[in-house]
């Protein structure tokens, strides 16, 4: 795969799982480091969600996985946004949360569940006024 | 659900995660603490484990990756076999830690991938001589 | 211990160690997951906390040093305002803190320490009021 | 405080909670580097072991704690033998474990009650002989 | 060398690396606790940084990373300024943070280039102004 | 930059650092997913170790320092001989181990020392005997 392939591919992955607005914050990482942007894309999205052995989805449980097993929750909120978008429902990802307890602990596993609950009940909100 | 059955939900899902031998390695636990052993069996593999909304193969993306991700790989050992006992493929293993790499950085996920390496090793030869 | 035991051993922790105030803020996660509600109640302050073996003020030294050395502040605060609640001196909060840096470095140590230094300074100004 | 009294401070904690055996294997560290062993002593053992608002069993409940919770399983080795000796009990150790879990998961409360029962085991079997 | 040189020494350390005002800050801590305060200068800023076989510049290389690895980021803050303060440059910022990339993964990166990113923005900001 | 260039990158600068043994045994991640070891090499050693802006010295400041605080021991060995054999004294790694306690705390800190410790010690050994 050519080095510009790699770009695009991982461009097209991260069309899929967030939105325009989400993609226009985070190019404000493009600003500070070009370099470090191509990197987030080409490698992070082109080289690894750009894979074909798992689907997205499968994809997604182990970013959010990976998120709150770290306590990066920042990410977490904008990967939970993403694993909607592309089809998981709400109670998946509650227990996705449930499973890690055993892993992880409650401490981290609450401040996640909070995030979720925020974010289940602003688009649940939204929804209701559309 | 009364709480001798919290124990054998654990129990019937140690069967099919685990083999005997595994299983009676596990008990050492028990003889330090018993009570700890039944946390174990009734919270970690009953009442986690032994919910209705995610296959044991969805589960075990979670558990791999949250070990993954916090270095437990003396677990990590024991659940890569478990999966594979359930049914999920060398590749997928392979692809849960690739796609971790993203999200954690290579030390773990390299360490990560020479403990399933060796498995795939010690068991491909086991099935080579049957 | 029957199940329905395991949840009000827990409840009556939880009325020991947290105002009213602070369990009601605690049962927006009962909103977005109540089975996962029932696991911090049942498992987490009615198995672990319920336990006779130490006091509770024991084991608030070991919840504490937890939350500081794995970096969950915010769950750090709600139980250094518990600590005070069940008796645990302004002191002592200070010298567990003081105490883990040699494990743990600075950075969380002193995040530990201004988070102590908030509550203490809140506390002590609505004593001074009274 | 002079400095060499922050020294022989560190040093006569040190013999209260280690065995000679233990600090013998410890000086290989000396030989590395003498500042930095002047450090764990004078600092770690005599600034903050010294202090005197908690007693060493108190100190041991944070040790332990922070040990297991960034899993740090060979210093927890000796900080078991070193609370046993200082009069904390095998259950007392147990009971430390099976508070972590609901702040860390399972395992490295696992890993943390195998190594304690090992060294149980081994410490039962001597007194046995003697 | 004796204890008041040790304050002396971290006195001195966080005089090159601090401005007055990120000092004035400071020191909060040392009203919540004079003992821990003492700690920091002396051991922290005077028996660490105050050792002459790395340079100050040398020695932020350090740190930054050790606290981008593990998601100290109130404290991150303070020393990106602080190393810009005695002569890193912004690029050599940027360049520390891509090389963690491989250890730790994106997330934390990601994290600590947004923090570096407002920092330089507002620096650029006051040095136009000026 | 063609995605060939990428991997020749990355295999220059595992020369640089890594005897023909250690790559040798390193190989075992290409047995086990090629695509995994193409990460390695064309992402870890040529995106990262072979961009321009700091010297293969300074990475490995940074190198060790995300390896100690987050316990990753079996890579901190290899690049411990790494960083000795593109020109790091022993004095430069005793002295980054100890610039680091005051951020992550005395165990990793320890456990980091002993392993810097052997490998002097084995080097020495072998230089005696030629």
């Amino acid at each position: 795969m050519e080095n510009h392939k790699r770009y695009e591919t991982g461009a097209d992955v991260m069309d899929q799982l967030f939105s325009q607005e989400t993609q226009t914050y985070m190019q404000h990482i493009k600003e500070i480091s070009p370099d470090f942007w191509d990197m987030i894309v080409s490698f992070g999205f082109g080289d690894l969600y750009g894979r074909t052995n798992l689907t997205l989805h499968q994809r997604e449980y182990i970013t959010l996985t990976a998120l709150i097993t770290q306590g990066a929750f920042d990410q977490l909120r904008v990967h939970i946004i993403a694993s909607l978008k592309i089809g998981m429902t709400q109670q998946e990802i509650i227990e996705i949360i449930i499973q890690c307890v055993g892993y992880i602990g409650f401490p981290k596993a609450v401040h996640a569940m909070g995030i979720a609950g925020e974010i289940f009940k602003s688009l649940d909100a939204e929804s209701t006024k559309a």
